[in-house]
């Protein structure tokens, strides 16, 4: 049977929300998706692009009636947004989300959820630098991979219809653990944008105490592009995804300090050989790179 | 007049060689290009692209009566071929390189050079993941900046002369001191680079101390991918280039390791707020990166 619902609510209608509105609409998953958000102007783009049907900025009034309700904010506003509209939410309604994080954010809205209701977390692993609605493309999902994290609390119909839902959307989907997520993640996500967060702000420094006549970060070349790009993403999210994840991301953080560290070593002392064997272990590793 | 040589010797065919070479044969600024190599096929392929025009193994006899030598290979080497074939420069030769040290090397060099030859060190700031002369190109340069380092023993006319070659291949010349050049290129590209491969490795002992059962590394997204592209970088041109530039980069690795600190600080302790400004901050110097 297809995919199918009368309604849908995609509760924050930003560059994941609008592009998942895009693939409802385009391929009549939804007859109708109802916007909710903070920003009128936001979600009047959102309209005009033909994401959403209509908005509505009071939530409650946002998800009755609907048969999915998509969390697509920061995630540390799930709390918020379901203490304020799920006692709204009709019977047998799927709630999920586009969340970063899982693990204990999954336990805090299978607790706040009502037991009529039920919960799939997912995370399509997708994204650009630009932010925003206006960024949204039916094509964002495909050829990724969103990763579906049922818990023994899910309902298996939901957990199919939700893994339905981003096949549609073009994406591979994966079934995992939410606290196996939170670690995969933390590694190949949370830690790098870490890494280049810090790179940025040491730059920053660098530049003021080294030489501060020149506008030294105009002499980067794609290599310091690249490698900062993610640096530019929304300080609200990321705060909340590290603060989310922060065990398993402390932790990382301090095996890449001591690599680092290492590194620094075999500078410092002139060690070239193991300097060049560390390298050649790095550029093998980024062959592994998906 | 314009730029114009009977014939020019690229020592080292690679991805930068070869596509000089390809500028210097397209826009007729040399009647023969030689290229000196030690991979024979390779070489091969130089000629086949139009990189060069012919090969020789014995540098000595690849050198002899060229008004331009460019030495392409990593800086470490630039002793050894000094002193294998300098001596058998003609009179008046422009000795130049297209490395990513300066500094101590250009000091170096100008010890190694005979009296009756001209050094000029210039550094193209551009390059791609793929290295060889496969991946040449004739508008590799076109867009990027060069920088040409001269100090006090320089010759002005050869100075003059490298910048021109430069402004024909399409790159903005920036004329700079060799120290300056290691502190910024330090800055904006081999503590990149050092942040990139140690991030690889400190990945590759998270796989398999912590998910060891899941190919961890398939799971990153484009941030995973582009903050990780400079590690697939030669590990033996960048044995040379941190060790070369070892005194700013020890440094700089330290501002880095401070403020990857600070990060992880304000994340154990649930500092929202420091954390949010932190990355808000990034997020505003990375749109001064050019």
């Amino acid at each position: 049977m297809a995919l199918h619902f009368k309604q849908v609510t995609i509760v924050g209608v930003g560059l994941i929300g609008g592009s998942l509105g895009l693939v409802l609409k385009r391929q009549a998953i939804a007859d109708t998706v109802v916007g909710i958000g903070r920003r009128v102007e936001n979600l009047k783009t959102a309209v005009a692009l033909g994401a959403i049907d209509r908005f509505v900025l009071d939530a409650t009034e946002g998800v009755r009636g609907s048969g999915l309700v998509i969390l697509a904010t920061p995630v540390d506003s799930y709390e918020r947004h379901l203490k304020d509209w799920s006692a709204s939410l009709t019977d047998g309604t799927i709630v999920s989300d586009v969340g970063s994080v899982k693990g204990a954010l999954v336990e805090q809205v299978e607790r706040l959820v009502p037991e009529n209701v039920h919960f799939v977390g997912a995370h399509p692993i997708a994204g650009k630098e630009k932010t925003g609605v206006a960024a949204s493309s039916v094509e964002l999902f495909r050829g990724t991979r969103c990763i579906v994290t049922p818990t023994q609390r899910s309902n298996p119909e939901a957990v199919q219809t939700v893994s339905r839902l981003w096949d549609c959307a073009g994406a591979t989907v994966v079934t995992m653990d939410p606290f196996v997520h939170d670690q995969v993640l933390g590694a190949v996500s949370h830690l790098p944008h870490v890494a280049a967060f810090s790179l940025m702000t040491a730059l920053g420094d660098i530049q003021e105490s080294t030489v501060p006549g020149l506008k030294l970060l105009g002499y980067g070349g794609g290599g310091l592009r690249d490698t900062t790009r993610i640096a530019a993403s929304s300080p609200e999210m990321w705060r909340d995804i590290c603060l989310w994840n922060r065990e398993n991301l402390v932790k990382m953080i301090e095996v890449y300090e001591d690599h680092l560290a290492r590194f620094k070593r075999q500078i410092s002392t002139g060690d070239g050989p193991s300097l060049e064997q560390a390298m050649d272990r790095a550029k093998h590793l980024r062959d592994q790179v998906g």
